[in-house]
């Protein structure tokens, strides 16, 4: 992955709750930093998340910032304690950058409910810092993987008024993953130079045509955070650049469809198009109303053409549709055309997409000019074995 | 079962789509019968769902009335077609039975998208008419299977100003099965006097508290139907009785309770009481949040007591919470107490309650006084078996 000027990472071994593994990742950026971020809207969640919404908010001065992340245990559900937990990383990590405790940006992500062993994280804190370097984004990606089968990363590089600008992310999450909420944990450098209310502003917009168009199990984390910092090492300002917004959304997507990717037990990637909706939100709430159906995600697992499990996920979603108009296809196959099976339909054919790795199921209601395209993964006995045996 | 004065049933082998078993049921009642019904909201639900609906709507005379069900194929998704199939089917029905068509119901249940063969349906109703009997109610329960593993009946008998009125009901479904949108397919009859507004009003009531609060996947069917037939026979007028309402009622929750039990792949039966909401329909939205996780129903299965996935299922509902007034029991064991993991609770508590078929789930938000009671089933390994490979 490339290097972001003025961003450096560190991760390391605290034992947080694995062993044998990287687990706390640190990464500073130099004063001018702007940061943007988008979270989870659980009612529950998690201290850190509710302490970083309260430090963008507060918007304090565009000095240098820090992110710190573990993995192993969420911090979540944990009452004054994971407050207090969270606030003692926040301040060990402030004293050893000498940055100010407001631009000191926190995670957890693993088991809900289990007091956070904050002391593990403190005392490791001066070896991260002491082993900072511009090249350890990928350590960075390794340690913040819970039920994750592979560090997931991405970049971009786009030209601005001939000048070059560089993007990188990496995120973690396999599990408890849905829209409409922000994202798993997701972290953005960029060495573009942006206002802060700009950069939020185009964070916001991309998220939602992104990371808010995936689903894994429709379950929601309580942890969900997704930061973006532009230190401006480049110099080049990229407020209002469709190049630098075309970049960005590409790091973006292609971090969202990793995610889905390594959705629990998954063996295929499904992209469902809808078009022909009242609006673009009604095509949405179809599309996810499809890709959070537990009868179609099985059908996907079992390589079976079923187009009637999408009929009935239209029929649940609550946006508006029309029987009579819909029609469906699997890849470039018509499946269904207005309302019926097409005459020229033949089960073999649809049959011979699904066995594919990469399923596109096209979904036109026939009413309007709304659309929208979502991402998951199919249902299998993988998610079932990961999930009735994560805790115990 | 016990025969319900003014109603006579008749099932038989018509080879819909299953060989060697009974595939079509048909109930008749006698003059003077009031029919009254709830059914799927799905926007693309079956043409006998609507067929059912405009009839209810327009309330022709109480006349004698026929149901009729098929199972094996839904006529869902079949265009003009099976508009034309159902028509086809009530007016077999009609003509063999000397009621108006406007007095037959009918519904099918089975695969969506494929062409009703009813000619394999119509041609048996002779045979149907001539076999009807007081005491066939069991075999039409057979009748209406598909992935069933065992047919499903209720009864109750209740007094009413000193006179014994009778319920009996039957009911099919075990996948494809959420709630806020009426139920599967249900059939219920008694020989009880009651106008027809009064019973459609007393049915609907009681499908709030009972069918709209389970939920086997989340997944809601183009066809799902609940009819209630009361002949007036026994000549007691049950308009205002608690007791008849009371019995009506157990009677719903019973059949409601074998569905979720039923649930595809179901190894527990799952009741979650929400306490503490903001509302009634707060609490159920909290109710069936919990019921519908893959994550909680995932836990379930594996004998987990992962009370942090709770925390989650209440976070994302939408609903009004306080992650600092929440409260969990399983069972009769307090796990977490207003916002943290209760003092007390050892893991090993939660644990035993889990490894039981009967699982309760207790959550109090802490922030009013609503309430609701909802019950599913967990998420295990048979699930995905029988709908990777349901229809292929």
């Amino acid at each position: 992955m490339p290097v972001i000027d003025g961003v450096r990472f560190a991760a390391v071994e605290a034992g947080v709750k694995y062993a044998g593994r990287k687990d706390v990742m640190l990464a500073v950026c130099d004063p001018g930093t702007a940061v943007a971020g988008v979270f989870t809207r659980s009612a529950t969640r998690a201290a850190p998340v509710l302490d970083c919404q309260a430090k963008l908010r507060r918007a304090a001065a565009d000095t240098g910032a820090a992110i710190l992340v573990n993995a192993g245990n969420a911090n979540a559900f944990t009452g004054r304690n994971g407050v207090a937990a969270t606030d003692a990383v926040v301040t060990a990590v402030a004293d050893a950058t000498g940055l100010p405790p407001a631009r000191v940006f926190t995670a957890s992500t693993g088991v809900i409910g289990e007091p956070l062993p904050k002391d593990r994280i403190t005392r490791k804190i001066g070896d991260l810092v002491a082993t900072l370097s511009p090249n350890a984004i990928g350590d960075a990606a390794e340690a913040i993987m819970t039920t994750d089968t592979y560090p997931k990363g991405a970049e971009a590089v786009c030209d601005v008024a001939g000048q070059s600008v560089t993007i990188a992310g990496i995120a973690k999450g396999s599990g408890m993953i849905a829209p409409d909420m922000a994202t798993m944990l997701v972290y953005i450098f960029t060495d573009a130079q942006i206002g802060r209310d700009d950069l939020q502003a185009l964070v916001s917009r991309l998220n939602d045509r992104t990371f808010n168009c995936i689903t894994v199990d429709s379950d929601t984390s309580t942890s969900d955070t997704l930061l973006c910092a532009a230190t401006g090492a480049s110099g080049v300002d990229v407020t209002g650049s469709t190049a630098f917004s075309d970049a960005l959304h590409s790091v973006m997507l292609d971090l969202a469809h990793q995610v889905v990717r390594d959705g629990e037990g998954a063996t295929k990637f499904v992209e469902i198009a809808v078009t022909g909706a009242a609006s673009d939100a009604d095509a949405k709430t179809h599309g996810l109303s499809i890709a959070n159906s537990p009868l179609v995600k099985t059908a996907i697992a079992g390589e079976d053409p079923n187009w009637g499990r999408i009929v009935m996920a239209v029929g649940k979603s609550g946006a508006a549709a029309d029987r009579d108009t819909l029609s469906i296809r699997f890849g470039d196959v018509l499946v269904a055309d207005r309302g019926w099976v097409s005459p020229n339909y033949e089960e073999a054919d649809g049959a011979a997409h699904m066995t594919g790795d990469h399923i596109r199921i096209g979904v036109d209601i026939g009413i309007g000019t709304g659309s929208a395209t979502v991402w998951t993964c199919d249902l299998t006995h993988g998610y079932i074995s990961i999930n009735a045996d994560y805790r115990s």
